[in-house]
């Protein structure tokens, strides 16, 4: 029986790992590095800097390429579930080669294997393949936890309910009616310009906790125009980015 | 200008404590610490452990009683803010009495400090009061992330929104339609029985992270009344009981 290991690493800063990511990256006979594909060049290397100087252990770093997620393909959700089966074989393979039949693999993820992830679902695809495998999952800070710190406010109104959710589905669904606070993650396309400004505040993040983090928050009106520009900027600025927003009823 | 820190500790584990924690704990001149009110005794027991045990450094520790909360206040929100009063006055007192007049001040709070917690929301107390203060939150792994860890599961769908409540707001408004999964927290009454149980499975945890876990899941119809008669069973046996699950409609 395989162990697989999902270990949530935060949001691109050293200092997120908990104590339990780093015992358990020690633990591995194996660490599976992806090195290029859907990867910004940065927070690949902070993976590969995190497996190479902070253990004081040396599992075998074995490096893989992701495969190309197909754009084009006509929904959506196809096309997430052809790069999961992609992604399936490469684990295999890579596992059957590099780890004794009882070895201990670990992955390391972004922010926590559990909030918009596919590792899990890759996991799960290995088991129906015939791989004996028991799944451990490390949590790990989240870029919606670092947005708050970052903003020091808390994620809930006083006992009431929060909404997560995508981009493309506050854009097609919009945000409950019942519902103070909406936490958008994945937008690659400011969809609060979807919604209704009146009497809505926003606080925005990107690269949050990292050296380049840049935050902005105000009254949704005054402040979504300036978010779309600084967003435009800053990612021709580093070639990449990476934003989340929060977004609350007035009381 | 007094720092006051906010360190997220996660969920009744040392090894949940990110590097970023350790690092802010250390870096005080005074650490606050409950001693006793709403503090489950074994809980209050590892905050003091990490403060006297885990860091490298020798803040002062300081001791505090927390206030007791009105339960008979008619108004369940008037009782919260009353009592977030009642705790900004203490703080106010202590912080004054003994850090220094620009000294950094942490304050370690279960889970992160950004979900369901007062924290945030009395340390703004303190502003209103005239005390010059730099407020810095240090995200933690929360309970919700630990159910999941646990489970092994992701906490969205493919894709999907997720909807985080609290057993309260769960009785009294129910499951928004169109969100397939829901959170819920601070459920002392196992609100999921006011629900319709077709077509829902449950994840639920006790003391998740902590030596006496307890995990249970499967159609809502059919775990539902083991999971309420098990934690009956385990509240006795412990003294008290945390638990939080997830609920999800099938496809």
């Amino acid at each position: 029986m395989i162990t697989l290991s999902l270990v949530g690493i935060g949001s691109g800063n050293p200092d997120h790992l908990t104590r339990q990511a780093l015992h358990t990256l020690e633990a591995a006979d194996v660490i599976l590095l992806p090195r290029k594909g859907e990867e910004k060049t940065e927070l690949a290397e902070l993976r590969r800097m995190i497996s190479t100087e902070m253990l004081q252990t040396s599992p075998k770093i074995v490096e893989f390429d992701y495969p190309l997620r197909d754009a084009e393909t006509p929904k959506y959700l196809d096309g997430v579930n052809t790069w999961h089966d992609a992604l399936a074989d490469i684990w295999q393979h890579l596992i059957q080669d590099h780890a004794p039949s009882d070895g201990h693999v670990a992955l390391m993820v972004w922010g926590d294997p559990s909030l918009y992830d596919s590792t899990l679902r890759i996991a799960e695809r290995l088991r129906t393949r015939g791989i004996e495998l028991q799944i451990s999952v490390v949590p790990g800070i989240t870029s919606l936890q670092m947005l708050t710190a970052a903003h020091a406010i808390p994620l809930n109104s006083l006992g009431g309910a929060v909404h997560i959710t995508t981009g493309r589905k506050l854009a097609d669904e919009g945000w409950p009616e019942s519902v103070p606070t909406v936490a958008v993650m994945l937008d690659g396309k400011c969809s609060f310009q979807s919604l209704p400004t009146d009497g809505v505040d926003i606080w925005w993040g990107a690269y949050v906790g990292m050296p380049q983090q840049i935050l902005l928050n105000g009254p949704l009106n005054e402040v979504g125009p300036t978010i779309i520009k600084t967003r435009a900027l800053a990612r021709a600025e580093n070639g990449w980015i990476m934003d989340i927003y929060l977004l609350k009823r007035r009381l």
